[in-house]
């Protein structure tokens, strides 16, 4: 598959590459890596995404402002990357949902939308991918591309930290580390920097934790009371999520996120091999072993009730 | 150096290895990788340290208890691991302080206290110099060695995180993972497990931020009655210290920890260069640019004042 891609990339021009909605440092780090790549090579590129690019991001795209631009541009050519589902493209899908040439990806779950894929879900991040795919092209991968790729191995990895990191995501990591990158300052932007909203949104939600059945079950409550409070997004919240099944002698950790009227999104992550999917799937949800949610209907004591009933049928 | 520190620990037998005192990931997975080695060639080995091991170390040191008894055990040589002076060996500086035979180090610290010394300070972790010795003795490095030293490496860089991970460290984690070691799993239990009752702390600390001159400082005040009412220990207060120094915007990061009747020790981060060092000079410590401390006497609101002064003197 890869060989194609190459192929493929080097025969084609005026090519639009698209990232996810939402996006993280994966689908931005793939699009900024395989923009400067094919850009070097002499291509004229664009890039477009769904929603707004966080600032932290903004060293990713130094020096392609021209490349942002969209306006008037009709590509040849559409490539995706790191996107998993045509519904992920936000408001692109309508466009170019299917329309995409070449999706590039490493979601187990990819949906094969495009004429042309190329996955690799062995790779903990889809920036391993890009940068074999540039390699495979015969590109130079410069330091500006060695950044991007980087930045997207570390975020999609918890900083090497998960269970998807393989013995090539360090191989990677060594290759890019020797062309100079400042990789601790990339660690510090994307895991050592907080807002004093989600500094203070931390003491707010800490300060929900509940324990149940002897500490078994811990259980945090974000209120939409807690959010306005403290100024935070449902971006921050995915932090904290974590949080409950840290906690030593946890067995079953849930969060409760209010999202309107009598309902909140449940999240539920276990540890020593209980079932979450099975606790969320009996309040009509669904997901892995580990990690799984669902939506419940109710109060905030409604909602308590029928999940901590649920992770206790899956605790017997 | 290596040369001779292999050739010398090839010859020796009944060899006593060392830990620091407030033994750390490092020097005890310094310890199991080497003991392990110089157990499958054969030699009679033995392991001290000054303090308690905690049990989530305890994995380090599986199938080890013979060598971790040291009833009537007289040993013929002495080897440090991790250990930057020999005062860090807590109660058995006593004894075999001034009778080390070799240290092996990573610290540019170092003391050179040993009659024979393997530094090599551009190692992020001691455990990468124990991997290269081991690789240097011919020993066969098992995946009981690679869970140890993959742990001192990833302890000293924050998983990887810091700027002290070289190339080489993500080239030797990469061969270490081909050893097939549960790398997630040992990280999950240094990075991502805590107490109820640190979790507890933590929201106690965090609460007490205060922010001056327009966010640049920020300082948060850990007391004695905080320490006592959350059961956290004085090894805890580490993870916080660097907290005040990643909230957006802030400059000059400072944590006052109680440390008795009207003295407290004051840590000092520092971001953009300004000079935690000589803030802390001001108040009669050091330490270095990013990074420094002092003791200061008086009750909290003196203390505040002090450090604030002096942290605003550098900000000028």
């Amino acid at each position: 598959m890869i060989k194609k891609a190459a192929r493929l990339l080097k025969d084609w021009n005026n090519i639009l590459v698209l990232s996810h909605a939402s996006p993280d440092g994966d689908t931005l780090g793939s699009a900024s890596a395989l923009i400067r790549g094919l850009k070097s090579i002499g291509k004229n590129v664009r890039f477009a995404c769904s929603d707004k690019v966080d600032k932290r991001y903004n060293y990713l795209f130094e020096g392609l402002s021209s490349e942002m631009n969209t306006e008037g541009f009709v590509p040849d050519k559409v490539v995706t990357v790191d996107v998993a589902d045509r519904k992920l493209l936000g408001k692109y899908e309508e466009i170019y949902g299917g329309k995409t040439d070449l999706a590039i990806d490493h979601h187990g779950s990819h949906k094969y939308f495009a004429a042309e894929t190329f996955l690799d879900a062995n790779s903990a991040s889809n920036c391993e991918n890009i940068y074999k795919l540039l390699l495979e092209m015969g590109i130079m991968v410069d330091r500006k591309m060695g950044q991007a790729i980087f930045t997207g191995m570390s975020t999609d990895t918890g900083c090497f930290k998960y269970s998807n990191v393989t013995p090539e995501t360090h191989e990677i990591a060594a290759e890019l580390m020797r062309l100079d990158i400042d990789a601790a300052e990339i660690n510090r932007v994307m895991f050592d920097t907080r807002t004093r909203g989600q500094v203070k949104a931390e003491v707010a939600i800490l300060d929900t934790i509940e324990y149940f059945d002897e500490g078994k079950i811990a259980l945090i409550t974000i209120t939409s009371e807690l959010m306005e409070k403290t100024g935070i997004f449902d971006e921050d919240i995915d932090m904290f999520v974590s949080i409950p099944r840290q906690i030593e002698g946890v067995l079953v950790g849930i969060t409760l996120k209010e999202r309107g009227e009598a309902l909140f999104k449940v999240s539920v992550r276990t540890n020593q091999n209980i079932d979450a999917s099975a606790i969320c799937g009996r309040l009509g949800g669904g997901g892995h072993n580990g990690a799984a949610g669902c939506s419940v209907r109710g109060n905030v004591s409604e909602v308590k009730a029928k999940i901590l009933t649920a992770a206790r049928e899956q605790l017997l």
